[in-house]
């Protein structure tokens, strides 16, 4: 029999939480998100927890306008690790959370991003694993020559052959191609480099990658695109999906659609692992619960609540605060599923403009749940046995504090109900989210050629 | 009184060594250039000698030419770990010692390279060090799109942009810019983040770093080229210059070059420490340091030793080994002075084939110091007093080993003849260099003001 089917968590470590007040409450590091201690607090919270995965967001660039004037200085979305350099140094201080980094393929190049991923996998013994984004603001492209982000669809394409590239060189060497004899001097095997050769619409790569195959075969890759092309290259391509759903039946209609699409690229549906973000506030009763939100949300400023609107919405600081949201200006709705989701809440709730940023401080559009852990895991084993998640992403409302007591409160109570391991059942990122080993092709194929020989041999 | 001028030393770590056979030696693990313990050990020997830095070279793609075919086979220059992530991780596991990467400008992106170093900088707490080099050889620029590597004269034009890109980019906050008042909610001043808005010859970048100002300022720079416009851009913008020389005449000329050269930048000469190389291998007996020596230098294969060669001056696997150096056809001649200084090399010595592979399997064109902690400690000297040193980038034969017989046998030595520190004089790599802290030029501008106003309230 099969063991029974766990849920998969990974955390979203970055800066000093999701909620917008974060910074601010009571207990934080004000400073936190330049603050190497902080993040090692976190990362060994995460693997107190036995959670898959922490997870770096990252922008290359600051991704927040300062919109009306004054909304950036009063938020902490400002200063932050790199995530690649933070992650290796975290992997010194942690030995089984898996670690994921962001990394823009509209800004890069497949090599770079191929050697460092690769280089993170070697260093934290088969942890490292890569959110392949797109970088959809126009701040962003304007640190890379651009006055503006590239329209999607060519940002999709991009990626898709980025992640292409990066994958064919994470295949240079066979596992066993360095035989390193001290006695012949033959420190590896030229049968078993394989030169890429890529020429594609975007990229021409040679090859082969200077790092050896990883712990792992290949780092685990992550896509959290919306959009149709951004579902089709996970489907494609990821081993994790991040989603952004409200309610279950947005959740069910994501994963089919998902895992629907993955038969035309030969994969099993429980090759791609969906994990919905979710920001959890527990208490010991819902009145604690519903207390410990409102700390933070009687911090958030209008101006830093206008500032999370007008990334997605346009600035909306001429209008009553406490009147209708209104329809947004076309020139200002970005290329962004996410200004459709919260316009989507306003109208189903018939939100003011205050308390639509107040809706959206926390969870930034993602699902939020506030109360006990058995309202929190029954909101969970929902999704999770309905068809609409295989794990979630965690988005504290602050760090660490936020994520110390999902831990404390909220894993035990999963694990009392048989959905949450209780120890890591491997050593290795791939292992915990029980993925596959990806063979080599070339051993595959010696493997198959070997099969059949023995085959005809028998006959 | 000042205290004693001091040698500074860095060592170059990358791999399993300088020497061509350092993987082949008897107590070496063959593999280390993959295992993360083997890197860790090599820092932590490096700090235990209280090194200024330890550094690691970088090619982005395989640099060595499998020429003759089987040449790389049979060396250990094929995988290594991506530089920035392997410091972050040794930063965790060391406190004083600088760590030093190599980062190409040729195929990076400044915004990249600025965050990445700014990262490691706070990591490690003020000890990051930048390696700026323009990637010489084709097999990296057909990783990047290109079928061979761009012009010299091209290359350093847009590497003295890239350079003054970053640099501008680490000054996009002030020191005491984040505020951080849970209180106000204000997280900055907005009056001290400076947003670049360059535009220049290669690069537009908007900015601001989403990054705070390092421990150090900004990271250290260090350069490595040679030629007319590699010590120019070393005069301008660099804290620390590696070289190669073989004889104290050349260092000596060398290094007044670049010193004489800074003065139009409005740089004092002591604002750039130039550290050649030297491989140093001491013996308790000078028989027992040339003993050492051997036991690498047998271990020379001819197809390893033509591959070195034929990376700087074509395939000579035609000729008698123990024929004379032919002249290089012009074709095979690389953009490169490192060609220039091995003919000279056999042109002086008179060299065979196998000779000059022999002579350079060690150091690669870097000086050599075979003998007793003495004779070592005397060559130092002689150079360092002699005007044609600050301090030296010690190349060892193989790692650890060849590290840990220097710290062990010759840092004593410099200590007792006080060339060499007892401790670690600061907490950053910066202050263990001498380096003056680099002032903000806004809270230069704003200390210049106050001071002309003070000046004239005083009339
Ligand atoms: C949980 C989650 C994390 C994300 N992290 C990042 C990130 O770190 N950097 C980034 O540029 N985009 C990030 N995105 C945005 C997605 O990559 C994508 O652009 C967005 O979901 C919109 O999808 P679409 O571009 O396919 O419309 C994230 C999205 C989600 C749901
Ligand atoms: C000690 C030393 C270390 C170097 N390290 C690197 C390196 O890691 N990567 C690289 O591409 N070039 C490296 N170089 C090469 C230099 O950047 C430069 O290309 C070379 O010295 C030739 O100088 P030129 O290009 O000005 O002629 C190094 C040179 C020296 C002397």
């Amino acid at each position: 029999m099969a063991a029974p089917r766990k849920i998969r968590l990974g955390v979203s470590m970055i800066g000093m939480g999701y909620h917008l007040a974060g910074w601010r409450h009571p207990d934080a590091s004000a400073g936190g998100n330049m603050e190497l201690q902080h993040a090692v607090r976190v990362t060994q919270t995460a693997e107190r927890g036995l959670l898959d995965m922490a997870f770096l967001a990252d922008g290359v660039g600051i991704r927040f306008n300062d919109v009306p004037a004054g909304a950036l200085s009063h938020t902490s979305k400002n200063v932050q690790f790199e995530p690649l350099t933070l992650l290796s140094a975290l992997a010194m201080v942690t030995s089984h959370v898996g670690l994921a980094a962001t990394a823009s393929t509209t800004y890069n190049e497949p090599y770079h991003i191929a050697r460092k991923f690769a280089s993170l996998d070697h260093i934290s013994g088969g942890r490292a694993a890569w959110n392949v984004v797109t970088s959809a603001t126009d701040m962003e492209a304007q640190n890379f020559g651009l006055v503006g982000a590239p329209p999607k669809t060519g940002r999709y394409d991009r990626a898709a052959e980025f992640v292409e590239v990066v994958k064919g060189l994470w295949e240079s060497w066979e596992d066993d191609a360095f035989i390193r004899d001290k006695a012949s001097g033959l420190n590896y095997d030229p049968a078993k480099v394989h030169v890429l050769n890529h020429e594609g619409a975007h990229f021409r790569v040679k090859g082969p990658l200077n790092v050896a195959r990883t712990p792992q075969g290949r780092p685990i890759i992550i896509q959290a695109g919306a959009s149709d092309q951004g579902r089709e290259l996970a489907a494609a391509t990821a081993d994790v999906i991040y989603a952004a759903s409200q309610t279950i039946e947005d959740a069910r209609a994501y994963y089919d659609d998902v895992k629907g699409r993955m038969a035309r690229y030969g994969r099993e549906p429980e090759h791609l692992k969906i994990m919905p973000g979710i920001m959890a506030v527990p208490g010991r009763t819902r009145q604690e619960a519903q207390d410990r939100y409102e700390v933070l949300q009687e911090l958030v400023q209008p101006v830093a609540g206008l500032g999370a609107l007008a990334n997605y919405l346009g600035d909306l600081s001429a209008y009553d605060l406490d009147g209708p949201v209104p329809e947004p200006d076309p020139a200002d709705r970005r290329d962004h599923s996410r200004g459709t989701i919260f316009l989507e809440m306003a109208r189903r709730g018939n939100l003011t403009i205050r308390q639509l940023y107040l809706s959206i401080a926390g969870g930034n559009g993602h699902r939020m749940v506030v109360g006990t852990p058995a309202d929190i895991a029954d909101a969970m084993e929902e999704w999770f046995h309905g068809g609409g998640a295989d794990g979630f992403n965690l988005l504290p409302t602050w760090l660490p504090g936020g994520l110390e007591e999902v831990v404390e409160m909220v894993i035990p109570e999963l694990q009392r109900r048989g959905l949450y391991r209780t120890a890591y059942e491997g050593r290795t990122l791939r292992e915990n989210l029980g993925l596959a080993w990806p063979e080599h092709p070339a051993a595959a194929a010696r493997r198959a050629a070997l099969a059949q020989q023995l085959g005809s041999a028998a006959q």
